[in-house]
């Protein structure tokens, strides 16, 4: 089959013809790939900077969001069966340790990532197993939903964690409203009733927002006019701030735009946290981190999703043209996700 | 009445004789007061380090950890009557703003904090409202009890908030055996079933630390060590490690003490906590605020307190020797709280 | 002023002249009535059914959902100032009990119930504190939001109790679309992202659940029907059910809705629940009691309202016409609610 | 191998030679079992009560409390090795639907029940598989703990579920101080700070109860004094009221015991739960039923055991003996829980 392969960090990855993957162990599952979702951590991969994180062996395939139809399952599998279409979680796990136990299966003592640390699904199978497949609702098509098996899911995951406490009269205030902030805010209207204010630099994406869900928008003109605009606009500051950013100085901004006993909740990265211990206290604020959704996050991700309260833009290539793809998300050309359809 | 009164920043304060506080409003509640705790706020009081941002007329009487027993009360007081032995929580609060509402007290909109911005309780009377004061139980004296209204509170609240997560196999670190931490532990002991692991620089205070239910003691001596023997300990790292101390590198030991999901409760304050984005991320930690205890909060320490589960030990002083009190806590001669009382 | 007030049950109330309420205490507030809500609860005053449960001095003023303008405040009344429209919660709350202090105001060890057990609000005037006002949102006026102050805020507090467990994929069961139904599913559409099934006996109480919110209706034939269509709707069965009937049978059936580990709350009220211990045990299913909700439910209640999301049909009657509007009400002429208007 | 088995209901069980059982699928786990605790639901088992709950085929091995040592494991199986000391959770499951994905492993759609449904652990060997089992501390002995796999799970379960709202000053009440209620007032000892009554039938009971963290106790003489005496041991009601008994009378007495907004966890059966809606909402009471524990609590469990703060009273039997041990159960002749040892 074929399949896209990084074979050197800093070179672009090849389509090779490689072997298709089979069924081994009891809960593998083999997916017949519908579509994967492209996304910037694929280009940190092409530039070698997960080596040290996951040091994948090379040459092996990228695609760490995936969907498609189940084509066979091992001897223990009973919850798909060939020709169910699945969206994949992005972590293969173990289902014992007790991090799986409790569902948090992105703490899993024992996963494997398919398309960081083992193949993933930049080709025509891949291998994944009983515990990471979702069933889709017949109204899903894998190349709708595709990216939403990482990327959406890691928005949903924070906003979900968040929403017990974003009640009617509470204000969210989402940073960054770009691949992740954009599910962050659709999820944000579908399962909140919080008022939200959006904060970006790019007056387009302000545009976007307000059609899915913002009340307000900031343009992230300087600090001191993104304050005094969040503040104006939260009636004193949020009740929680998700910062989809996390770097270039958006790190920072939290604890001048949260209210007393407000939450940062931490989803972007790259910078640095700092936080006086004095105003943690005074003011009773936390930081909170958010890693990749649960499984459960990923089934009611789907389940707004086939109810319609969320949607991708998307641009589709044939596998064949990845480098294609690969070339225009460098270069900024790419609204909404690349999806390749092999 | 005798009343202990900053008159000028960085000059001893002066016993007084001065008009004694009458009831006014209906919500007043004039207390004889049984006893005082002395502080080591009360010095940076003394040094003017409150005055940004309490900024209190001079001169002024401090004191802000009371208990006694009620003198007179306002013409809308039911909760207590005159005779009834109390404990001051450190806010006299409104009752009507949201925080107020909802549990919330130290965020109260208006309140007043005798002893900080308003005139406190070394002295033979003070003035409180009705919202401030925790009846006794039977069994409890002023002077056993008074250091708990503030420092207490403060310590107990970071674990309730907390205990949640704390059942059995988990592991609770403590940093910092002082004043504070010294509630903590015990709190810890008595209302989690978390394994409690217990950080100083201070080979007595560990001493002490491990007969009042800390099960683990790591003296350190070098980030390196403490890093070591934590992680030991705890199988790991801490589940939640409360930090009593928040300065001198005692607040950037969380990262490295904790295990994925752990929380870092923050309560000593005078540092900066420092968070790369990546790690709260890849590791899902947390970083949260600590404020003084609700009046809840209170109520639920003195029933601890009343079971004879939690205990202070402390040196009495005559208000008349207050200066001696604060000379011994400066010079660091005080073992346990020093108490005044009139 | 004229006052509807109650001299002897069974019989009509009389509108009467009457001295107007007075500001005697620190925390009264009076305000001039814009709008009082009649309730079915008003009949049953009226019938003498509270008399052994409130049992207050005859002759008095009913009318416990209201809202108007505020005239004259107490000494120590800081949040609401002449001339601000308010609504009332229907307590009047200490401020000073745990319950009250933590945010209970429904379970004060010493609340008033204006219109239950003390002069209410069918009057030109009527005398409430300051812990019971709720400002209004400049886009609100009291003819339109009085009857939220009771009927809304129960039905709202039974939602906000069970929003924690009601996330996407689950399922929502209400029995009884009437006037709390009504708001019961419009604060269910606002707040929680589960899909609602609303179970009547009749159609067009179903007619109007569709166009609030409700995705599937179930016209409430017989037990054996209504069974077989809810369990169809959810899927094997409700996560959570609101029954707004609790009585004439409605009471019964939860057991066979819920699905493992669903939950009955409770809001009408009548009959009796009967559940054998061995479903509660092999099921692991609960049964929630709910009374009117707290004073900030009634404030986030305001929130939705304020933005549109929930609204009431009412019926407005002059105060002179009440014995009308209590006639209509009683033969069923009402749609929506009849509203007072002094 | 030898093992206990059911031939036909109302006959003693025999003790057969068997094959022994075998590794087939790649999660499966067979056991030396080390002890088996013998419980009232196995008397319950021979008279053919649960037949129509589970219909076992006949003949089968009985025992569902099971603890010993790993003697083979399935290709799969990476939590547990030979030699491995471990204590079964009674339920085995898939790991694949939603309720073992989020931790609710009695709620699994497609688990075994050995010793109810499928053969259990009155023999020599028994088969489970890797998701039931916990490794035990080196401290603890299978005949030590082995009746914790269900009975003390299951009480724990529910003190577990409870715990969040039992902090200081809180009033737990226990009914019925037997098998579950001894295991329940040790647990509710040791992770909640709620003042703890104990009601029962038999003095001899409550004085062992005195023994093990109940604070005070009340000798069930008729309702009347029942509630008499636990409205005043606990100042006006319970917060939680468990019920171990759940019949003749028992499970009618919560209303009158518990303060408003108490709650009443069921874990005895056999009765029926009747409460007035009226009350469920004038008191806001609710009714919690709980089934036995999750894989999570016999962690936890197993936890506070190694610890010393859970211990069972126990009288060991050969196997061989199993006929005496059943015959000494039924005729009340066991203090604290009958253990076979193969």
């Amino acid at each position: 089959m074929k399949a896209l392969r990084v074979h050197e960090y800093n070179k672009p990855p090849s389509l090779d013809e490689v072997p298709e993957p089979e069924v081994k162990g009891p809960w593998d599952v083999v997916v017949d790939v519908g579509a994967a979702g492209l996304c910037r951590t694929d280009l940190h991969i092409l530039e070698g900077q997960w080596e040290a994180i996951q040091h994948p062996p090379l040459p092996y395939v990228i695609g760490h969001e995936n969907a498609g139809t189940v084509r066979a399952v091992g001897s223990a599998v009973s919850n798909v069966a060939p020709g169910d279409l699945v969206i994949m979680h992005p972590l293969v796990t173990c289902g014992l340790c007790l991090a799986c136990r409790n569902g948090q299966d992105a703490h899993c003592e024992s996963a494997t990532f398919p398309g960081l640390n083992v193949d993933g699904g930049m080709a025509e199978q891949m291998l994944t197993n009983a515990r990471s497949v979702v069933k889709l609702d017949s109204g899903l098509q894998p190349a709708a939903v595709a990216a939403l098996a990482d990327a959406g899911v890691t928005a949903y995951h924070a906003v979900r964690k968040a929403a017990g406490v974003l009640f009617p009269g509470t204000h969210a205030v989402v940073v960054g409203a770009g691949g992740l902030g954009h599910i962050g805010i659709q999820t944000l209207a579908a399962i909140t009733s919080a008022q939200i204010t959006v904060v970006d630099r790019n007056e387009a994406a302000l545009e976007l927002a307000k059609g899915i869900g913002a009340h307000r928008t900031v343009l992230a003109t300087s600090d001191v006019e993104v304050e005094k605009a969040v503040l104006d606009a939260t009636d004193g500051g949020a009740h929680v701030l998700f910062d989809f950013v996390g770097e270039h100085g958006a790190e920072l901004l939290a604890p001048k735009l949260l209210r007393n006993r407000g939450q940062h909740y931490v989803i972007g990265y790259g910078g640095e946290v700092r936080l006086p211990t004095i105003d943690a206290v005074i003011r009773e604020i936390s930081v909170v981190g958010n890693l990749v959704g649960t499984y459960q996050d990923l089934v009611e991700l789907m389940a707004l999703t086939a109810q319609g309260r969320v949607t991708l833009h998307t641009r589709q290539y044939p596998l064949e043209a990845a480098l294609d793809a690969i070339h225009d998300l460098e270069a900024g050309n790419i609204r909404g996700r690349g999806i390749l359809v092999p």
